[in-house]
Formats: structure tokens, sequence, C-alpha cells
């Protein structure tokens, strides 16, 4: 049995403590791999510097070109590396623990990447501007503030102004309903209704990203929101029966929080 | 063997004879499967009478919501069915002849509608702009009318002046050459430089997507065109290893022209 791999994520203050879709990524990833591995919490003003002193690699740049360091990162005592972004995350796993589920089949690893940009690139813009305001209630005061400084640049406006109630959240939230349902037409694009999964009958890393996306919803909005509903009956309810059969890889250790 | 199958193809008046990149997808496909079939020219303004008379399914819709008809469409008389759209055709292909070489493996059958998605979005609009204008220049004078008269009001301008030489034009060229590149990063995203195809070391339905969009360029522009040096160069070679290794899937028969 490898030694735990340390998994650096991002606390909330509601009951699961995990939230963010692409931290939430490579825990699905570890535990459908069955990797021991135990959570160190970080606060979103401490990413860089723990970042920094686990050499960990920039993931992005900034406007003005220095690093912007992004968690999920992992540090594996096992092999002493240390890897950021949920997608490299998978492939070093995928490799390194060649007896385990295999989340990116080497013939489908190109394929992966144009996944990811597509299913961004359809669904990222209007669930941001519902969840990230919604996000930023349930962070501590500390990553609250340090949220709304590097966001609210982003969007242009006040947390509280980008999606209030009203018609234009709505229509971002029927643009994330049709995103599901475009979604919906790739994984039946073979004629079948059957395909509940991506590659098929097993779960792979593109089933980890859109569950990464969806248990966001759950999690931030709450199970009985409206929002959780209508993605439970969405389409046939296949993203109900998708996230049931994700539950079993939910799991969430205490961890400890992380000493800068 | 199995008996012909009619594949309806669009001709211009080069050499080559055949220049869309969809209906060169099912070309293609065609041509690695090894399948025979004969090839039947249709001129733009026909597509629609043809479509009906053969009991093809209209592939989109006009803004009226009146059906429009496209190539590629295939009349397969072994089984006597119709099929259009170059990825229902491929699908088709695959399921009716299990022991041809596979295009779209069953585990990459999501991933493969995501890629089109996501390889559309990223290259057609600005390729479109710069081969349109220049495909009717090659079409005979009726596709050419035809053509002229669909074209114009997508664009909302003459054909000549959708991208006439000059800094729009460059800045359009400019953005295909980024699509090939980000391409290339989907195909390198497993840290090796080594993938010459989507799926690995065999061809796949994605790369004759791509194919289909390549040989548009070299077949219009010419081979000795600026922009077919450019993609040749681009990415280390990378684009002309790809379209040397199609070259052996570029037959084209004589065929015979449609009779209505």
């Amino acid at each position: 049995m490898p030694e735990p791999i340390l998994f650096y994520d991002i606390p909330c203050n509601n009951a699961q403590k995990t939230w963010s879709p692409n931290t939430w990524k490579t825990r699905y990833c570890l535990n459908i791999k069955g990797l021991p591995y135990k959570t160190i919490w970080v606060e979103f003003p401490d990413i860089e510097a723990v970042s920094r002193k686990i050499g960990a690699t920039a993931t992005e740049k900034e406007p003005d070109g220095s690093p912007y360091y992004t968690l999920p990162t992992i540090y594996d005592p096992n092999t002493r590396t240390t890897i950021s972004d949920s997608a490299a995350i998978a492939r070093y796993l995928d490799r390194t623990y060649p007896d385990t589920p295999r989340l990116i089949p080497y013939e489908t690893d190109a394929l992966h990447a144009a996944f990811n940009h597509a299913f961004r690139g359809i669904i990222l813009m209007d669930l941001a501007r519902i969840m990230i305001p919604a996000t930023a209630h349930c962070l501590s005061p500390r990553s609250k503030a340090y949220f709304r400084a590097t966001r609210e640049p982003i969007f242009g406006t006040k947390l509280e102004d980008v999606a209030p109630p009203g018609p234009k959240r709505d229509e971002s939230w029927d643009r994330v309903k049709k995103a599901l349902h475009t979604l919906t037409q790739w994984l039946e694009a073979d004629g079948t209704t059957d395909r509940l999964f991506v590659l098929g009958d097993k779960i792979g890393f593109a089933d980890a990203t859109v569950a990464g996306f969806l248990v966001w919803i759950r999690v931030i909005l709450g199970a009985d929101s409206k929002e959780w509903t209508d993605v439970k009956t969405a389409d046939g309810g296949r993203w109900d029966r998708f996230m049931e059969a994700f539950g079993k890889y939910e799991a969430v250790d205490a961890g400890e929080d992380v000493v800068l």
C-alpha cells in the first residue's frame, strides 16, 4: 500500500466542507482509484505560499505575466512528486498507479483534452455567474475577502450584482441546462440512450469533470434547491442516475489544516 | 465483396474535382475502410431534389424551419439505406461493416461528438471566411450562382468582400493557425509529441474531420499557396506528416453526374 498522497483542497463552511469543481475532480479520481490520501485544507489567500513551498508549478498566468497558482495540487510522497491541475493529476495517477482504474485510456487522451475545451466552453461562464457569488457566502471570512477581491474584477461588478434573482440569472441557468442537454446529445450521438458515462460503461476523467461541476451546484445551492431539482429531472433523469453512480466516490476525510 | 455504395459529392472545376471538407470526410472514411463506392456528382442547386429522391433526411433546418439538405449522403444498395451527415455515415459504416477499420471506437463515441463541437468551434468561422469566397471561383456557373445566393446572406456582404487580401484576412488566417496549434496542444496533452493521430497510432474519424478541413485549403488555394506552406511548416511539420499519412486515402473515382 503506498503512503497517503497529500491532496490540497479549499474548505467551505458547509457540512461537506469541499465544494470546488476543480478539486472535486481530483477527489473523485483519488476515490475511484482507491488510493490512500489525506486532505490538506488551504484557505484562498494561502494557495500561492503553499504552492511555492511544495514546489508546485503555476497553472496559469496573471494578466501581468506573473505566475498564478491554483488547486487542486497533490504531493505524492511515494515518488516525491508535486502536480497541479486536475487533468495533469489524473494523467500522473494513471501513469504512476497502472493497476488502478484508468481514467484517461491512451486512445482517448487527445479526445479528453478536446472534451475539456468543449464542455467548459458550453457551461463555465453561465454556471460561474450563478455559483461564484453563492460560493462566496460559504467561505471563511479570509477566503471570502480574497475571493471578492480577485473575482469582482473578472465580472466588473460586486459579487452581489453578478446574478441577482431575476430574468438575467434565469437566462444563465437556462443556458446551463442547455449545456447539459448538449452533453446528453454527445452521449447519445450513436443513436442510443444507454450511455451513462462518456467512455460507455465505466467512469473516466471526462465524467469526473462533469460531476465536479454538478456537485458544486449541489454542495453550494443545496440538494433541496430548485437548481438541483432541475439537474435531477433534466434529460429524462440522466443526471440523477449519473450523480448516484458518483455517490460512492464522494468520501471526504477529515484531513488537516495546512501549516505554513 | 459488397455492391458499390453510391457516394453523393459536389464537384468543382479543379483537377481533383472534389473539394468540400464535409464530403472529403466521408471519402476518407470509405477509402480507409476499403469499401467499393461510386461517386455521384451533384451540383449545389440539385442537392435538395436528389436528397428527396433518394430518401435522405435533412441534416439542418432553414431559418424558417423548412428542411435543409446537405452532402455528403450515401446510398448503400447492400442494405437499401440512405444516410446523410459525415459523422452519421461513419457510425453507419462502422456498424454495417465491422470487419473494416473502425473509425469511432465504442469508448470514443461521445468524445468524438465533443471533439467535433470543439474543433469546429475553434476553426470553422475563420477558415470559412477565407475558403468560401475562394471556393466560389472553382464552382460551375450554376453552383456558383447558388453558392453566392445562399452564402452572401450568411456573411451579410458580397463574397468578394468577405475576406479580401489585407489585415482582416491575415487575422482570420492567423486564427486558423492558432486553431491548429490548439489541436496540437490537445494531441500533446499527455506530455509527448509523438501522437500523430487523435486516437494515437491509428486514424479515426476525428482525424478525417481535420484532414477534411486541411485538404479543402490544399485543393482550393493550391499546394503552392502561402497558406498551404504555412500548414505544412506549422507545429514542427506535424500537419505535413499528418496529411502525408492521408495521402493514400485520397483516391477519387471518375464517378458519374447525377440524373434527376
